[in-house]
């Protein structure tokens, strides 16, 4: 299993943080590895207190199923066919903000969160951080 | 009580297995006994990760009320007679992939629960499993 | 990260069964891949139920500090240097059963857990298990 | 309130880190800010998984109580006045590691929490990440 490095999280980090200063929004922004776990964190001043833990949950619930989290969340409806999932792993965040982070090679090392603003706004502001890989 | 032995259970997750290969996908797949604790568990090679502790909820929930998995996702949805039984038991998993495991009399020694792919092969693969019993 | 096949987990499960029914011992044994996730479990026919949980908390404590857990032990006592560490990781398990398991040129790829006997007999299986990747 | 910002944080991390490749250690390094949440995190390759959970609870922990966490460890011992404090708040760690960080002013605007050798060594490098401010 190939594990994002640091030096490569860091870089999601700060191309999140860009995309997020460009947008002008405060965002929450988590890293995990191939296995789910924490890689790197940053919480921009003022995000909301609420997403650290959101962003968190996106990062790992992206990387449980390889998917962008909103992928998931279409399928969690009332009626859908994963309906409740995320009463699983501890909490699942199914809303988009999360996305898988591929090596060059496209082998999946990990994925980021990225929660503070609208879904459509964490979506591009987590994508851009993955592309910075 | 009657309960599922190792030998049963490992003769359970062999044919799940077995049904995945012959499908062309890679499950997570979790047996417990009739008490619901776990007696085996088995991650194919590259399955979600996400599925390792919902294959184990898939199980247990099945095992709770002596049903499959998504009979009981039918009676949860929203102004259904179950609406949000998930938050129970330290969350359920209600939608198909647990199914009960009986003994050649008929009695109810265990479940299985599967997941890794859609609904219908998590169910299909559970159901090959239980039936190796 | 190099991590463990489900094969090899196969392989360690069923060589601390061996070494179990050598010493007349009744185990649940986990392992867990090289991100901590879970890849195989077995539990022995009348194998202490508490012990599913243990085994499954000293594989992971085993893997997080890349050492056995009996080691972490001697340093958690009152007074000792990493009193208390149990608290962390939700619950660590540091008296001996949970063996790092290493690929063939040293890596760590995993770890393996037992419990359900004295701390030195589910070392011993903990260890042929291991020994058998 | 004051308040550590993110770049006070990344500061905090970058000091660490630079302590940790001097002392030649691969460490977790977690900054909490003076409401106990987390504000940056980063997990040097190789660090142990443990101590990603170690290193922001040291973090909350020094901030819980405006202390280093070694010194709450030595009152939290069998016997102690604070025995088995670690029970509070999801899980203290208090064992040396976690430092609280102090404003130019000399008030307490957040905490760090380092997790990856010694005892001793992460004191030194969490009192090096607390000096960057």
């Amino acid at each position: 299993m190939k594990n994002i490095t640091l030096e490569q999280a860091r870089k999601v980090v700060d191309a999140a943080i860009a995309k997020s200063n460009e947008l002008g929004v405060k965002m929450n922004i988590a890293v995990v590895d191939a296995g789910t776990n924490l890689v790197a964190f940053n919480k921009m001043d003022d995000a909301w207190l609420g997403s650290i833990d959101i962003s968190q949950k996106k990062a790992r619930t992206a990387r449980y199923f390889n998917m962008d989290t909103g992928a998931i969340g279409q399928l969690s409806q009332p009626g859908g066919s994963l309906y409740n999932i995320e009463h699983s792993n501890g909490g699942l965040i199914t809303f988009p903000g999360g996305v898988v982070i591929k090596g060059q090679d496209g082998t999946i090392i990990g994925a980021v969160g990225v929660s503070g603003s609208t879904v459509e706004d964490d979506h591009a502001v987590a994508s851009a951080g993955a592309s910075a890989v």
